[in-house]
This record gives C-alpha cells, structure tokens and sequence, in this order.
C-alpha cells in the first residue's frame, strides 16, 4: 500500500510508492526502459490487453469483447498505481509526523491503437472521445466519496516522465485537495473579495483585448502564454465560458475544446519540433464542481529547459523566452503539415 | 533588464529573462552546448580569467593579480544574469497583471581551479573556503537595501542545469522573499503558535532518537532523509545548534559543516554513481537574519526521476525510494575512495 506523509513545515503531501520501490542500482539502468518497448511488446497495442490490468471502460466495435481488440479508447489502472482503490482512508500520527493510506485511484486513458500515433496527429473526433472517457471515469469516479479530487494529466516522451510511447494519459485521484489546486483556490476566492470577479475570465478579457499572448481562439476556447509564464512556451487552454469544471460540458463545447487541443499541441509540435511535455486539467475538487468560483483550464507546459537549484529552492522560475514572442512563434507556425524534428532540453542556467 | 511577473493567481514570481531570451531554434541545438566545453575554453579554468566579468572575491595567492591565475576560490558576476544589479526597484500595473524589473544579483563561485574536480572530492579545507565565500558574499550584498533574500544553490550534471562542468555554485539575491522560502516561514509560525518549540528542532530530535533516517551526523551537523522526502534519496543536512541564518556561523561550526556536506555528497556520489543533484541552502530572509524563529539547513536533491504531469499539476511528489531505504543505502555505501560510475534518470510513471 503505498503512504501518504505531510511535511510537517509547508503541510504539502508525499506519495512514497512503496509499490513501485527503486534501490539505487534501479536508476543506472532505467534510462533503457523506453527503447526496450516496441508495438510487439506494447502492452496497450490492441492484441496486447491481456498485459495491461482488466479495461474499466472502453469505445470500442459493438460486436467486440471486453478486454479483446476492436476498441479506439481504452481506459485501465495503472499496473503500479500510485494510490490503490482498496480501503479505508486511515489518518495517523508517527511521533511529529503526519500519515494517511494511499488511497485513491490510477489510471490509464489509452488514446489510440495505433502505437506511432500522438494526440497532435489524431483526427479531431478521436481526440474528443478521448475527452469523453475522461469525464465519463470523472463521473463514475466522483460517487467514491473517499475521492477529493481528480487530476488527469499526459506525459510525452521520455524527458517529461512517459516511460511508455504509446499514446496516453493518466488520472490519479487523491484523498484530499492537492496544495497547487488549493492554492488556486485561494488565489479565486481573494480575487472574488476584492473584485467581485472571477480572475480567469479577467484574465481572458485582457488576454482577447491585447492580443499579443493570444496563440488561437475558437470563440469559444483561446489558447493562450499566461503572462506570467514559468516555462518558455507554457501555453493554456480555457472555455469563454465561466465554469468550475470539464465535468458538465456540452456536446460543442466538447467538440470546440478537442478541436482546440489538438491545434495547439500541433502548434507546439511543428514550432518546436516535437518537444517533450506535460498537460494537466485544472479542475474544482469534487464537492465543488457545480459551484461557480473555479473556472476549468488545461495547463500545456513544454520541457525546454531544466529546473535547477533556484527553482527548487524558492519556487521562483526562469523563463527564458517571454510569452509574447512564444505566442507570435506560435501563432505564425505552419501546422497544413505535421513536421516532427526532434528537440532537445536546453540548459536555463550556468 | 529582466522582468519580474506575478501570477495573478497564485501571487508566485517568476522571471522573465530576456538577456537569455530564446527562440524555438535554439532549443534544438543547446543540447551539445556541455559537450563544446573543455578545460582550454572554460571561462572558469585558470589563466582565462578574462572570459568573465570581473572578479567580485578571489582567495588568492597574495602574490597573485586581481583577475589573473592563483586563485582557489574565485567570485563572478553570471555572464547572463537573472537579475541584474543596476537600477532601482519599480514596480508597476500593466492592466489587471503586476511587474517589477528584475533588480537583484547572480553570482558564480567558482569552487577551485580543478577543472575535473567536483565539490565531493575536493579536500575538507577546500569546501570550508567556498562556504566562507558564500558568507563573505552574504554579509556584503545584505548591505543592499534593495535585496530581501539571497539563495546559494549548486548544479551538479546536465540534468541539473548544469550548462558548465567546472566546479561551481551559484547565488541569486532576490528583491522579494520567495514563495517556498515564505511557506517555510509561514510552516514555522504557525508550528511555534502551536507548540511554542521550533519545528526544525523537533525533527532533529526525532530523527536522533529514531535513527532510521539517519545518514550521518557529527555531533554538530545532521545529515537525514526527510520523513515526507520529493524525492529518492533527498538528503538535508542541519545543524544541531538553532540560528535563523548560516550568516552567523563560528569558526568551529564551518569546520563541521563541511565536513559533514563533503561526506555526505561523497555518500550520494558514490551510492548512486555520480547522479546529477541540486542543493540550496535555506536561510532566513536578510531582515530577519538573526532572530530566532527560523533554522537554517542544506537541501540536497538527486535528480533520479522526473517530475511529470501530476506533480506538475498538483504539487504532490510521487516518492519511488522510501526515506528509510535511502538512508539505509547511503549509510552502509563504502567512502574510503571516490567512485563514479554514470547514473541515469529513471521514469518515475507510465
């Protein structure tokens, strides 16, 4: 079962994944883990779900078996889950320190058969349906009421942390509100006092007024470099329309927001020639998903640079390309053809 | 001159550093940037003196000329500054967002003239030296009314940051207190409201008595993995006696403190094979250097596994290495000679 201990000064929590336990040869080896993986071996290749832990949900052909091929969507837990879905939470003290069981849940959203594939360069529909799966395992996830919140995320390539190509994302939910997601919290709820305002729609106002941060706007979705950027070409995706969360969104939105997706991370492809990164989905915690204080985004961040010791020390990052000109690079890219050179990780600092 | 940008949401810093600035392009090719540099072209091995800014501090030879050879430990403005020295503070609206300019200091120190040398295999008197330079560099730029808060940190390996292999860290003086410094602080008010004691004294206690995370310890200094460690194998080192800043330290203390931070990057070295790493030092912030609630300590972070999505999203680290295993590892690992073999970086998630 792997724990989950608070640091006793800043109160944020730690996963120790005992399930997954690394001893200090594991890491001089682990960096051939990818190459090792090809379509034969994939465990989430169609003809390979006997590898992977029993499908929770799948899209797949009517006339298809459960955990056989024939699906476009497939969604199972994640072999070494980071929280398990067995028991009950337990809250515990250990002399000073703070334990709790780590429970919850990890998944995987497998976003295609195809092995070669990514989310830039599925069709429009298919990337929408992977949208789909995750509201429908938001939904089927948030009647736990052990589950706080729900964070879904993608990793791509290896320098962001995938250890395996083939197209897909992940959901890992937790028994309590994560510090970042909380903070946010707090940042809408102090804006609200002040203004009477929602912040991300002022943001959004700003951001279609001036323009110059703007990478697309459907009308509906904008895409845009925050102002304050942490990483150079940081880009977010947010709805025109004020709403807490991803989980009640309508048949066009859905659509308008694939379609947005997938455009801005073909921009970012062809700009950057493929670069490795990192998306979440930035949502209200479960109890609070219909209430209006929170306004939903996705956050896309490239992995260009490293963070260092300045980062890590004080939270403060370095950014090396300021958004306005990431989104004129952005803006102005050809994406008629999907171009993939690969990209390498710069150094930010001495 | 940099800029200084606040989320509007989460009232983080970050800086925009348009001296580095970079385009799509050059993320493509800084990759081999390391690779060019050897001992004849690197601006920190003796006789190239010139290829820096001018020196701020050298221990020299006093025979030696200011910005020649015959230096041990040698000070240099970073070539490419995130924040520069010039100017006053301004600080400013640009619609709904905040600016400051980015005024503060970077600074190298350049820890020995041994091009191959790392901080772990330098002898103990030579390590003591770069922490007087980094005293000697506090004391001086505190006297800048404009700089709130100065972190030394080190990039050790590619991976790290690092873009020089020659032997050196760094310190950034910022004219804010920093996020994760102001939580820390926050964490040992609200500890100290409760318990009337200093948090970081507690853990000390309880880590003497408990002993399982124990990495090494003089009687002085403390060298432990933290009970909610980020990451495998973080290692901090803390000394026994409170003081809110390293600022203050005795002859003696030094001594200890760096013996005890040779040893244990030795015992990181040679159990993981020269992983790359980060450390800062934290201390308190300069107005407040020398009252009694803070306790100042190193944090040392191995880069094994790569943050990814989820703690990009949520803030909560996924630990693969419990912190009684590292210590463990680190405890019983020979250091009677330096080994290094290349370490890689796992994958920490699918």
């Amino acid at each position: 079962m792997p724990e989950l201990r608070k640091d006793p000064i800043t109160r944020e929590w730690v996963i120790i994944a005992s399930e997954r336990a690394r001893r200090p040869g594991d890491f001089l080896t682990a960096s051939v883990q990818e190459e090792k993986t090809n379509s034969e071996r994939c465990p989430f290749c169609p003809g390979n779900e006997a590898l992977t832990p029993p499908e929770i949900l799948a899209f797949r052909d009517p006339s298809s078996q459960k955990n056989g091929s024939g699906w476009w969507v497939r969604v199972v837990s994640n072999k070494f889950p980071a929280l398990a879905i067995e028991g009950d939470i337990k809250k515990t003290g250990y002399g000073m320190y703070d334990y709790m069981n780590g429970v919850g849940a990890h998944e995987v959203i497998i976003e295609s058969g195809q092995h070669e594939a990514c989310l830039a360069s599925l069709s429009p529909k298919q990337v929408e349906d992977v949208l789909w799966a995750y509201r429908e395992r938001y939904l089927d996830l948030k009647k736990d009421k052990r589950i706080k919140f729900i964070l879904f995320f993608r990793n791509h390539g290896r320098v962001a942390g995938a250890s395996l190509p083939h197209p897909h994302s992940q959901l890992i939910a937790t028994p309590m509100i994560p510090r970042d997601i909380s903070d946010e919290l707090d940042g809408v709820r102090r804006y609200d006092q002040y203004r009477e305002r929602c912040v991300y729609c002022d943001i959004l106002r700003q951001e279609l007024e001036e323009g110059e941060r703007v990478v697309a706007d459907n009308g509906q979705f904008l895409a845009f470099e925050p102002y304050a950027s942490k990483y150079p070409f940081e880009t977010w995706i947010i709805p025109h329309r004020h709403a807490a969360s991803f989980a009640y969104i309508s048949q066009p939105e859905q659509t308008a927001f694939a379609e947005m997706l997938r455009e801005t991370l073909l921009r970012i492809r062809n700009c950057l020639g493929n670069p490795p990164y990192n998306f979440s989905l930035h949502i209200a915690p479960c109890d609070d998903d219909q209430k209006g204080l929170y306004h939903w985004h996705l956050e896309i961040f490239p992995r260009l640079t490293v963070a260092a010791g300045f980062e890590m020390g004080t939270g403060i990052y370095i950014n090396v390309t300021p958004p306005e000109q990431a989104a004129a690079h952005l803006r102005e890219v050809d994406i008629s053809t999907e171009t993939a050179k690969p990209a390498a990780v710069a150094d930010s600092q001495h």
